[in-house]
């Protein structure tokens, strides 16, 4: 896969910082902050998306509340893509529809506008990391239940341990990083 | 001011779609979905952010969760500069700075990471909406605790009679649209 060509997964994974017990003792938690604060490893990451999405046909970046918002955008800004948004309850305005999962602990319920999309439109869903996959699962329900098609959902990086791309069989997946 | 010549309000303004009674009973909700949706118009707006900041010196643009960090990341990617989080309590790790503030209904949380800045370095703060500028004046309090310094505060459109600019008077304050 081209995009693993860049060696994209290695700039990755050596700006991550690791923030051991967050959100929970005896996790070590991936922060992102220092992929974000540096623009030329932002860039480059982004430029490592739209390249991995150069043979997907599709029309909109639906971007997952709340850091799938900012590397979404960055696509859909760099690609001319129209950028959808699927946010927490209560959050959008007008008619909505709704899709509760199971979070790692507890559960969550997402929206989307229900016009949000042209029936037949085919999307890419956005977000930092596929964990389990309940939340990008969700993203995917909610786009075909406003009629969308889903092309492919997209990760700055996976915990394989998780194995999240069982829980999206159904979808073509592309992350960046996998460890 | 050169930001407003190029006529963005009025792009702003006539694409917005209202929504009445949302959050609260007779409340009419701007909708920026059709500014996120249509990638020329996206694209229009960051031009004009970009623009607008043409003559202030900084160094980093604070992005706030979560619409902000659309438009943030939009005016990060398009400068080359760099992206620092503010977020809603127990979201980021690592030690972070918090403060409280008050909203139209109850009280928030925002945090940033007690690393984020270095001594001095200047930040644009970015979020979508001034209303009574109680988020963005707890944004800049928190950019102020980490040792930097605000070069700007920066919405897409003011509410125009929640009086936003007399919380943030110590601030330079950009607004593409004010209504």
């Amino acid at each position: 896969m081209d995009y693993q060509n860049q060696e994209i997964g290695k700039v990755i994974s050596e700006n991550f910082r690791n923030i051991p017990d967050f959100p929970q003792p005896g996790i070590i938690f991936k922060d992102i902050a220092p992929l974000l604060s540096n623009p030329a490893i932002f860039k480059r990451i982004t430029d490592a998306f739209v390249l991995a999405l150069k043979d997907i046909d599709f029309d909109k970046i639906v971007i997952l509340e709340s850091r799938g918002f900012i590397f979404g955008t960055a696509i859909g800004l760099q690609m001319g893509k129209g950028l959808i948004l699927i946010r927490k309850k209560g959050k959008l305005p007008g008619k909505v529809e709704q899709f509760s999962f199971d979070l790692e602990y507890g559960k969550d319920v997402f929206e989307i506008q229900s016009d949000a999309l042209a029936k037949g439109e085919k999307v890419v869903i956005v977000d930092d990391i596929l964990a389990t996959g309940g939340t990008a699962d969700a993203a995917c329900r909610l786009v075909e239940k406003v009629g969308g098609v889903v092309s492919a959902v997209m990760f700055l990086y996976q915990i394989k341990d998780l194995k999240g791309e069982e829980r999206l069989s159904k979808y073509k997946i592309i992350n960046l990083h996998v460890e």
